[in-house]
């Protein structure tokens, strides 16, 4: 049946991190490869109660039912007052729920990629945003968070398409763990004015700050500059999988009117609406316990992080080299010249057991081969320590 | 910033059936708008027990946590096996777990049409398919049941495109309640075969047979000739919306490997995966309680349905005529010609408090004007009987 499948189908391939995923239930595999939450740190009992609140006699009817394309109110009015503590003045009309960031960057692919044009990616970047876009049929450029390159450069490279966006994560980025400091977002802001296009900010990891100052979000700099949030290019897309809980599968945009009506025309059509019932859960748990959960969440991770970042200055051979990541769940390996990430895994699975992510999918060009991915958010500090000690034997010899 | 659109943007327009909805809830209005099941049937102790069991401290690090793209194991198990029980001989690798069943519609639109190509629907066919559909800039050809167009025909009026499926819902049509017979069944079957185009089967009220003799799915006749589900160009949509819960969002696609392949690519890519937490619970509500809790929703509707067509009988002037479903939801009117739904619903909201959906929205060529849709699942008899005695005084004069 593939001959009737549309062009898009071909550039919708298996990722290396599932591929990978299916390794990892081997015994005693010792795993830096997903993104994964500590399934340890989901406030589960608080969960508990708030299923079971919302299943109780006076709600049950509304948690069962269909339910609006923009999501449930209360948690719409909870994330606008989030967003508000973020510094990005909003209500609960500028805000629609998703199922999990990840739907987010397939609706903004849906909403404004026809084929050929172009989406302004980081080199590396996320493996899940490329996933979606590339469903939409988009060339991708290279946003440098420097910003070396110029609109005019941009605007040449897009040909017959229109540069449609910039995406990035400007928060200890997945994979690289890396910070657009704030010069580097108004840099990006400049850009996006220039090249009249809009700027996608993925918040997933905005929350997961250890040390170091916080830097407002994008959109916040943008209303800065504008007062006004419906004058504003920059979608913000938030998440509580690294918070609260992935399987939940509940995330939010906050944009521009004409965006987020655009956006609720699309998940109406695409999936009526994200389940009732997660949303006044994820609602109830947190209203009563986000501020009192964040930190111990932060605290946990800052300590792996810790661990990792310890275990890599005693372990890693001369050329390695790494990113110091101030919050998030991963540090970026760039590997010596010539090195093959996919190759040391490879070697690494087989000899110590050993799982990451090699870098070379994270490059829309096929580049980063050298480089690889770490996650420290699901492994104790001992675990961290080992591991990395038994990376290091591999690459040593 | 709407210029920066994607070109399907423009043919994403907002539902009229949504914007009715924000007039239910003026008091005292009778609703036969929405097609939404009564929630008083949610079997929601059922549902209070399968959460609470999935947040006990077994399955909690599961039940909260990211999971795999194809969807709960056991859940796509237990799918399996009902489709087994309905003709479909299948296993659980050949079930994707989605959305509801409109994510399927979204992905399959997504997965076959590139701009141009053409999809055979009904006139009229569910509001939500030409929803999903047209994000993909498809044309519409009407399909007719009955079989009147030849596949010539369809091929010469798809021009440069190609057909790539012909999407229906054989038991209890949205909007018309209607249903495909076998005959009509097989001419679809040799139609798509003579096509070479896929044929998407919507079995979203499968299960609501209130009287009649159940007529096997489309995919279990292609089954019976080919004897092989990986030869078959079937793709059949389940959702638990009608039966257990709409508000969870869990629905399946059963197809050959190669579909389900790429569905699960790009439900990867577009949102991971259907939260854990609620295909957990389907699944334990559907294993301890789906057989036995069907009868008393089937026998809830089956009284309305009759209460419904008593009362058209009672009150309908000379001139409307209706279809009488076997199942389903709907009862389809057609009014005299040059009658307006739309001017009906005005009128009847206005002066008689009762809420319709006008048929036009139904058909994609725009024609239609003169037919309405009832629903009569979420009405007890006695307000159904008010309600079209109102109706009746109303287009009476």
């Amino acid at each position: 049946m593939h001959q009737l499948f549309a062009t898009r189908a071909a550039r919708m391939k298996a990722s290396e991190i599932r591929e990978l995923l299916k390794l990892l239930d081997q015994p005693g595999i010792i795993s830096f490869a997903g993104g994964i939450p500590d399934p340890a740190l989901f406030p589960a009992e608080a969960f508990g109660q708030a299923f079971q609140q919302a299943l109780g006699a006076d709600s049950r009817a509304q948690a069962l039912q269909y339910s609006v394309s923009e999501g449930y109110m209360p948690l719409r009015e909870w994330i606008a007052g989030h967003m508000r503590q973020i510094g990005v003045d909003c209500g609960p009309d500028d805000v629609l729920i998703t199922s999990g960031s990840q739907q987010a960057l397939d609706y903004l692919g849906k909403l404004f990629l026809s084929p050929g044009d172009t989406a302004l990616v980081g080199w590396p970047t996320y493996l899940g945003a490329l996933a979606a876009f590339n469903a939409y049929e988009p060339r991708f450029d290279r946003l440098r968070a420097g910003g070396n390159a110029g609109a005019a450069q941009y605007r040449a490279a897009a040909g017959p398409g229109a540069v449609k966006y910039a995406y990035l994560s400007p928060d200890f980025a997945n994979p690289t763990g890396e910070t657009v400091d704030r010069q580097g977002r108004e840099a990006l802001l400049d850009l996006a004015e220039e090249l009249d296009c809009a700027l996608i900010e993925d918040g997933a990891y905005q929350a997961l700050r250890y040390d170091g100052q916080a830097i407002p979000p994008i959109l916040a700099l943008e209303l800065a500059r504008k007062g006004d949030l419906q004058a504003c290019r920059t979608i913000y897309c938030g998440s509580f999988s690294k918070t609260l809980s992935p399987g939940l599968r509940v995330g939010w945009v906050v944009a521009a009117r004409p965006v987020i009506a655009q956006l609720v025309l699309m998940k109406q059509a695409a999936d009526l609406h994200s389940a009732t019932i997660n949303q006044m859960a994820v609602h109830q748990v947190a209203q009563t316990c986000f501020d009192s959960h964040i930190p111990k969440v932060r605290a946990t991770y800052r300590a792996r992080r810790d661990a990792m970042l310890a275990a890599l200055e005693r372990h890693m051979p001369e050329g390695v080299h790494w990113t110091r990541p101030e919050g998030g769940m991963f540090i970026w390996l760039t590997l010596p010249p010539g090195a093959d990430g996919a190759q040391l895994l490879a070697r690494a699975l087989e000899t110590v057991k050993v799982a990451f992510v090699p870098g070379q999918a994270f490059h829309p060009d096929g580049s980063g081969a050298n480089t690889i991915r770490l996650s420290f958010s699901n492994s104790d500090e001992a675990t961290i320590a080992e591991g990395i000690a038994r990376l290091g034997a591999v690459l040593r010899g």
